[in-house]
């Protein structure tokens, strides 16, 4: 039987060799307390690697099979009702039969209890079937799990200190229903006039007389927003002025908002479908505009903490789309792969011809490293949550175990929160290449509807857009970068002492060629900052680095002054891309040595794009920025 | 009215001041000569404004309006007959009506009499309406004036020696019938095993026993392939072995097939269409499988020339490529540009933000490259094909004429066959890059069918396929440039010391800047020959490069020995497209002094793109081509 997991190596690799399951384990096993859990990490993992050969083959022999059929057929709405394509109705059934929706809730609400890591390397597999369906089986499990998380957030649920069970949950109806396969949730954020500008919503939560929040406003783009259970981001707070914080992302709230009750002939409606999006390619995956108008709907957490709440979705989201753009890049390779070694042009294989036979091996490559970026950014970003669960619950009143989680949890989430726009970048950006390069590959009959390289291209678009565009992940990983300088610049001098100090004199020469690219991605952020500084303080160059933050921390204009590293954000995230991957193949090149040749060609890669990315950080020309200011003193002006 | 040419002053540029006119005009007008023709070439220019006029108008009133309900309808293809989209079908009764179809055929013959770049110029800005339609008019008046030159060429046409009429053509009924918009023409190349490999084509003509030819095999992804008439490239010549020379381009032979003849109840039927295919894009214009079965045909010129015949249609329709990604590429820019000025974020419109600023100024400044590379490149084809008809007819026994026409022909033709594959290659991959950039800008209504933006990335992602892929253009334009040295050393040495000489010494920073790109290309070029002068025999690395040229034409494997310039093809290819740009924008600047900026503008992007491309020429990994060569050493021992 086909499988997607048995027939790739890298992955099995880390699941066998690559991740540490240790702590992974340990926390979801609740230390393997429980009586009827697993007895240690190796059990467990060979559990998750049950997981993965089920997806893989269910991926393989069921999904990738009916994948063009629920292209082409695509959603259907009708008289208020979305419906999905036949054969991804059937699909779903079966998913919820497997039980994959409760890959993650814990076994005592009925799920799998599996870790944050295996989902997402499951997406992996499923987006390799087809990428619209995987999207809309990750609002069933993973809206779930978070329904699970903000209850225990918030303290409406009870976990059972020994065994780790959760015995009570707020959510405890919703999640029984949607591990069923009979309801799914949604993410409700985008408003046709707040997409990247998450400050502008206008939708509005009010408490009625009843102690009710009320819920009206429109949302768009709603991925699998034919939900029955919404997760609403809306404003509650009142406002006195513009310049108020609450008008802006402080004044807003989570709601679980459903779109209706009841079923069949007793469904009650509590908001619209308006109309479902004529898309480019994700066809099997519904992307409603919905209205709300006075829906009733439940305060998650508290209030003015809806922005804060809905990060964790958020990241989750984004971490998703880097694996999701994995199982998709190896769609479109294997598919070039296999038609460039059977298509024959000028007495050989095309496969042979030194162009096409470098567009494959940077597939390839490039595959190999976006997993490595995509796990080990989700494998920190489950162990933030796990050890700030500990912290907040598990620990009880140990304060030393309290200590220890925070430190853990920080660590974690800082690791997690430096990789998960690089993973969401690289990822999409590379998904859209490889489809294209697929695409090509195929000439004339890549253009076709009949091979369905044209539609892995179709799906991949959506990828640099949704859940964040890649030039939104750009500024973040640009504002957190040279943030975290501000903050700690005696650590920044520090680091890039000891880039340049290993570039120069590690005995291994892929340690040297590694430390480089560290050095060569520091010296762009340390030109940034500079330069930054610079607009800012004319005659500051010679000021020492470990002042800047003083100077840099009154008065000053974030909009205006750092214009100049937001021009380069995109070079800066594609450099910090290309830094982040080679660290993180020299950790397990360090560690096992079948690895140094993937580190390798991966460095043939990265050096000259990391050498021009710094060249053109440094030496670009600055006519733009004045052409845009020259602009702005107009708009002031005017 | 709006209208596609007076709201582009690039291109009111070129027409107004850009293009020197005079030998086009001259040699159009047969020396204005005609009693009833242009008396100067400033009467000529303003008809062709007249042209541009019309046409842009046209394209923007009648063709853009209807181009998504055109995307949207698609073809129909019914009980073996084809039929357009039904606002297509109104839309060519128009353009018939306009007479654009005769837009470069004689007046003698019933047109318009109007140069190549008239032609193409007017392809650009029906392509900004809609590319698919463009490609189908093109199909009309194109073929059209093929049929003349082949008609000239063959010595079956008669051209007054006074006024240059062509007063008989062996295609008169042809012409005649495409001009009033009854028929259209085809060219059909691909076969279901020979698409980028024309020497594989299997296609078959044999003279029958009355004297007649008749076709016999299968055509695929024929655009506009529902003509009536077909430009088949057929084999004729039988051989012996695969070996012989005519198994291969030199058996190929050139075919005027009707696919069918007669109208409505007395049509009679020479070939099957076999089905039309469902593409991601182009969906105005039909593409077509067809079927030829000892279907009757007319040789064009001598047997055994059609390859090189053939070259006449395929580098206008690569120029034509060229102009088609220019029109399509403004509607991507302009669209992303009004969207980006009215999107509001974070306080301002998008257009403001420094990322879409930089993404909307690169779409702007490289339309303009492209103009300049696609419109110098269609002056010197259409001078070249000009000067050779004025060669071998118009300049009849003055041998003083003829040596002077042979010479200025042979002088724009290596200038032509230099530019074509770069325009081309340039223009798709541009076009692709600026409709995806459009998308992006867009955001989630981008990737919606409501704005349009996804379309033009749909039809855009076929120009980098058709009429040759990029990879094709790559490797030709490598083969020319390194086979021009390998002809003439002397003169790359020459070029390489005064390129080098400008870069240092010229008074114009400008010219400085230009000098310095060219220095790299040649360093580029010069590494590629010294490679594969190194990898063939060991030390010629100390050998003058004057001798080079003995070394190589002996005993060499051009399958092996050129596999490191295959490799590094593409970058080659783009390094060349940036050397041709700035040399062609300095020409313009020394000339127009209001070029400066746009040069200057120009150059801000080439310097870095230039430097990072020889970079990785002459610094690349020899990996991969080592796993290549130890592959086919171990397939020649298997």
């Amino acid at each position: 039987m086909a499988s997607f997991y048995k027939d790739n190596a890298d992955l099995q690799w880390y699941v066998d060799h690559g991740i540490d399951w240790t702590p992974v384990a340990e926390l979801a096993e609740a230390g393997f307390r429980h009586p009827d859990g697993f007895k240690s990490t190796e059990e467990a993992v060979q559990f998750y690697r049950d997981v993965f050969e089920l997806v893989g083959t269910f991926s393989a022999e069921k999904i990738a099979p009916v994948a063009a059929e629920i292209d082409r057929e695509g959603v259907h709405f009708d008289a208020g009702e979305v419906k999905l394509a036949a054969p991804a109705e059937k699909i779903m059934k079966e998913v919820a039969k497997l039980g994959l929706h409760g890959l993650t809730v814990p076994r005592s609400l009925g799920g799998m209890g599996c870790p944050l890591l295996v989902y997402m390397i499951a997406s992996e597999l499923l987006a390799r079937g087809d990428v619209s369906l995987m999207s809309h089986i990750g609002f069933c499990g993973g809206m779930a799990a978070a329904l699970m998380f903000y209850s225990i957030m918030e303290g409406s649920a009870t976990v059972d200190g020994t065994t780790g069970d959760v015995t009570t949950c707020r959510f405890d109806k919703e999640i029984k229903e949607i591990l069923a396969g009979k309801a799914w949730g949604s993410m409700d954020l985008t408003e046709p006039d707040a997409g990247s500008d998450l400050a502008a919503l206008r939708t509005r939560a009010v408490l009625d007389a009843e102690g009710t929040w009320r819920v009206t406003g429109q949302k768009i783009f709603i991925t699998s927003g034919h939900a029955k259970y919404h997760i609403v981001l809306a404003r509650t707070e009142p406002v006195t002025s513009t310049d108020d914080p609450l008008a802006g992302l402080q004044g807003l709230s989570l709601f679980l908002v459903p779109a209706f009750s009841g079923t069949g002939a007793r469904k009650t409606w509590h908001a619209t479908f308006d109309r479902v999006e004529e898309k480019l390619g994700h066809h099997g995956s519904p992307t409603v505009a919905i209205t709300f108008t006075d829906s009733p709907g439940q305060l998650i957490g508290q209030r003015g903490e809806g922005f804060k709440q809905m990060l964790l979705l958020m990241n989750n989201a984004r971490l998703a789309v880097a694996f999701e753009s994995l199982g998709l890049g190896e769609a479109a390779y294997r598919m070039a792969r296999d038609y460039a070694a059977e298509r024959m042009s000028m007495g050989k294989s095309i496969d042979r011809h030194e162009l096409i036979a470098e567009y494959l091996d940077g597939m390839r490559t490039d595959l190999q490293a976006m997993r490595a970026v995509a796990i080990t950014g989700a494998w920190h970003e489950e162990l933030s949550r796990r050890y700030q669960l500990a912290r907040d619950h598990a620990a009880g009143d140990d304060d030393v175990a309290r200590a220890r989680f925070d430190k853990l949890h920080k660590k974690h989430r800082d690791r997690a929160r430096w990789l998960t726009p690089l993973a969401k970048y690289q990822g999409s950006e590379k998904a859209v290449e490889m489809a294209r390069m697929a695409l090509q590959i195929h000439g004339g009959v890549g253009y076709t509807k009949e091979y369905g390289a044209e539609k892995l291209l179709r799906d991949a678009l959506v990828f640099p857009i949704y859940e964040g565009t890649s030039q939104i992940q750009a500024l973040m990983a640009m504002k957190d970068t040279l943030g975290g300088i501000l903050k700690n610049p005696q650590a920044f001098v520090r680091r890039t002492a000891q880039a340049r100090w290993r570039s120069l004199s590690s005995r291994d020469p892929l340690e040297r060629r590694v430390a480089k690219i560290q050095s060569q991605s520091l010296a762009a952020q340390q030109h940034l900052i500079q330069r930054t500084a610079t607009d800012k303080i004319r005659g500051l160059a010679g000021v020492p680095v470990t002042k800047w933050a003083d100077t840099f921390l009154k008065n000053w204009d974030p909009k205006k002054d750092f214009a100049f590293a937001r021009l380069h954000a995109e070079r800066l995230t594609r450099l910090l891309i290309e830094e982040a991957t080679v660290r993180i193949l020299w950790g397990q090149a360090k560690r096992d040595p079948s690895r140094r040749e993937l580190l390798a060609r991966y460095l043939d890669r990265a050096e000259p794009t990391a050498r021009d990315l710094l060249e053109r950080i440094t030496n670009g020309s600055d006519r733009l920025l004045g052409e845009l200011s020259a602009g702005d003193d107009e708009a002031a002006q005017g």
